[in-house]
């Protein structure tokens, strides 16, 4: 066993304290790898993630919560990117790094190079926790999402690679292994992997709920269907905008995909059984090696 | 608590030994359902079943396990519902029922209705337990399976709907809610629940196998990717069957789910944000309600 590790950050502040951002928040304090935790949040969030204990005080503004933090986590949906930044340009110290934690990375950091000075853009690192949850909000926020979980770094400058070091180490301390990959390698490979899955299953539920056998499914699916579908209950604002901003890797994802449905429907109409197996047992065999 | 019921049935033959045969055989061995479990599989499924215990007795031919039983559940797939139903009619009791655990129906009523004699087919329960897994074989049987699952029986004559009456009490002990629905019903419901989902998780996993990001899915998609997919790695000559058997449902499902794609792709590439969230707010609140 390991003595335990101090603090990495003197006041972490966290923007945003939903899922994501509780998370962060809970992880940073139960690890000890921050010694104060702040945070600001809009709606009710702010008040029931001290309620709830993820932070140690919340601040009315954004600007109120970063000034005087050493680190900063933006946890906020895409669009609240560039008021967010601009809040954050006006207050960040003058040694602070700010990392983010949106979906697309495109977006935010277009968001924060047009905000953030020249000093300052060479100390934020766009980011992504690679964890999540069909629930959001503080109350399904947990101290151990992050354990075992992938969490994408893309720095851009040598400044920017310098800071990144940092928050590896502290994201290590939140159980999570970091990978550094380019903006747009990143949009792309999350477009197949979670973007155009989750538009995917939310045509399914939108086809399903719309069709002609919607009464009795509840009764009678099986686990199958729930599984497939699960992401289909996910935080419609926030996927929509993820998809919005990310369109065009979405787009071309589900072209993709477009093709191999076309495929299948083309064997099963034709009662191709050598070609259908063919095509199912490549799939399954791939899926099996997950 | 209630005391242990005694046997409903004295022999009880199960043709087919892989996770449902098995799982059947297992559920009436630990539930005292049966004073005698016999079975029949092909391969090596027989010596796997009584090496785990799943059975008191397997034969070698579909007749020597069905000679001598007072009921019979066939849980072998829809193209071997032909042979193994002619294989039934030259050996079933005078007064034993027979049962079979098809995924499509119609397939299934008309080998039965084929193969067995008219005293036979009025003691032919056409049955469908809604309980699977990504597993199969013998090794993935669990006496638990049907457990809190619903069991579909399709009786088409009063003889049948007689003996269904008993099959219930039979499955009831394996803790299944049991419903009647028609052989035509229940195709069009298992098209759009179960068959179509799979034919599209499939398809999912062929695009994503084949596109360009397949290499460091593994490393980085998150459990939504792992969730939506997981049936993707069913049985392949299964669900190919099933899904060829049930080709026009699944086929019609299939084109109903394109609209829903269609409009969809239509929304991101015009970068119609509220016509999109209109569309995933409806799926999300509709998923989440099931």
């Amino acid at each position: 066993m390991t003595a335990p590790a101090g603090p990495l950050v003197e006041r972490l502040a966290v923007v945003g304290l939903g899922l994501i951002g509780g998370s962060i928040a809970s992880a940073a304090r139960r690890s000890g790898a921050a010694r104060r935790v702040v945070g600001h949040a809009l709606d009710d969030h702010g008040r029931q993630a001290l309620a709830l204990g993820l932070v140690d005080e919340v601040f009315d503004s954004v600007a109120d919560a970063v000034r005087g933090a050493d680190a900063v986590f933006l946890a906020v949906p895409v669009p609240a990117m560039p008021a967010v930044c601009e809040a954050v340009a006006a207050a960040l110290g003058e040694t602070a790094w700010v990392s983010d934690c949106c979906s697309t990375k495109s977006s935010a950091v277009a968001a924060a190079r047009a905000a953030l000075r020249a000093d300052q853009w060479d100390r934020y690192v766009p980011g992504h926790p690679i964890a999540g949850s069909e629930h959001s909000g503080p109350s399904a926020a947990r101290a151990d999402l992050f354990t075992g979980k992938a969490w994408l770094l893309s720095p851009l400058t040598p400044g920017q690679g310098e800071r990144a070091g940092r928050i590896e180490a502290l994201l290590e301390r939140f159980g999570a292994t970091v990978s550094r990959v380019s903006p747009g390698e990143h949009d792309a490979m999350f477009a197949e992997y979670s973007h155009m899955p989750h538009a995917l299953v939310f045509a399914l539920c939108h086809a399903v709920a719309n069709g002609p056998h919607a009464d009795r499914l509840s009764a009678l699916a099986g686990a199958g269907f729930k599984d497939t579908s699960r992401i289909g209950a996910s935080a419609p604002e926030l996927w929509t905008d993820i998809i919005i901003d990310n369109g065009d890797e979405v787009l071309a994802s589900l072209q993709r995909l477009q093709a191999s449905i076309d495929l299948f429907r083309e064997r099963i109409a034709g009662r191709d059984r050598q070609g259908l197996l063919s095509l199912i047992a490549d799939a399954s065999r791939w899926r099996a090696g997950l």
